[in-house]
């Protein structure tokens, strides 16, 4: 059934989970509802309903849904019932912004590896981690096995980076670049460019609106 | 016309933008095609064509796409003719890459000014800026007439913020914290939360497929 569901569900996902694992650490908070989700998320609690209905039947007419059993099921259909470990390329001002995060780590993810081809970087300590050479990449992601990576190097070495990335078996890249990137099939890239995301709302905007 | 425009289609043209602009520094070179385009975004041609068909004949049969002239236009579309000044809320790690990020300026946008609520952050220059007080924060954006403002908070004083920001006059809202916001109507949120985007993609990826 699974490999069925639209890539819009899927991608819907991972907010659902955020918000039940919030209201989750609400004290004697047990269930919730497609309506509070609904108002909570700024999503249709129509839509909600018909895209938690893609994995089976989660709620009880007039109960709602149990919030922690949804959370583990979400959690399992997502894969995150085990710890993915993750590669930072780059360790600029961004690459020391993500290694310091502390939200990866109970949300299923690990930085376990960054790297630097600056050698100004290279063994500098960013929290637990120490910066490696980046000509160590594709040796350390091999030995780790290591399936995803976060680059945040510059647009101009981004795709010569994630080419490298996929051939060491890296097939989940999350890129900090301000560039497109060409992959083979069944390699993922999901994009982060904040320029971007601002000129997708001021299309929107108009000067007079002060 | 331009108010027919599905917001998918908006949503690509900041990216097609990025590419061109990229296209354009290739020393003597003055068009492109939508095949080409489609190769380096991933995007078919057909789709690229349809797009940019919303806003008028950009390319001609056998000539493609004049580069400056379609930057000019997307530019004009997305109200980039003029510089945005934006409000950077939090001056922790993400907020100090963000302020070093020289990407903004040459498209679109200036940081203007930083805020954090922390006294031992307020004071301190990021770049050309002196982070200042949070609670000035709705006198600095009503005087200097800021529409934008981009999150980098904990996602626990998120909601707050906004609500804060939007009081004060903004309409577009890029939050880096976790969390769902609630907004008016006519005010824009858009998200950047790496965990949500890695678990976007860690579905697709089987353990095996090591």
């Amino acid at each position: 059934v699974e490999h069925e569901i639209p890539d819009i569900v899927i991608g819907r996902l991972p907010v659902y989970l955020r918000e039940l694992s919030r209201l989750e650490r609400e004290p004697d908070r047990l269930t919730t509802s497609s309506h509070e989700l609904a108002e909570r998320l700024g999503i249709s609690s129509a839509q909600i309903r018909k895209d938690l209905s893609h994995f089976g039947e989660f709620g009880k007419q007039g109960t709602g849904y149990h919030i922690h059993y949804l959370i583990d099921r979400l959690s399992e259909i997502l894969r995150l019932t085990h710890e993915w470990p993750v590669a930072l390329i780059g360790a600029g001002f961004l690459g020391h912004a993500l290694a310091s995060y502390r939200g990866f780590q109970r949300r299923g993810f690990v930085i376990t590896a960054v790297f630097d081809s600056d050698p100004a970087k290279v063994g500098a300590t960013i929290g637990e981690l120490t910066v490696r050479d980046a000509a160590e990449l594709e040796t350390a992601l091999r030995a780790d096995g290591i399936q995803i990576a976060i680059l945040a190097v510059p647009a101009d070495v981004a795709q010569a980076t994630a080419d490298r990335l996929v051939a060491a078996g890296v097939r989940a890249i999350l890129s900090y670049a301000p560039a497109s990137l060409t992959v083979p099939p069944g390699v993922y890239v999901s994009y982060s460019d904040p320029v971007v995301q601002l000129q997708q709302m001021t299309y929107y905007l108009r000067p007079d609106d002060q």
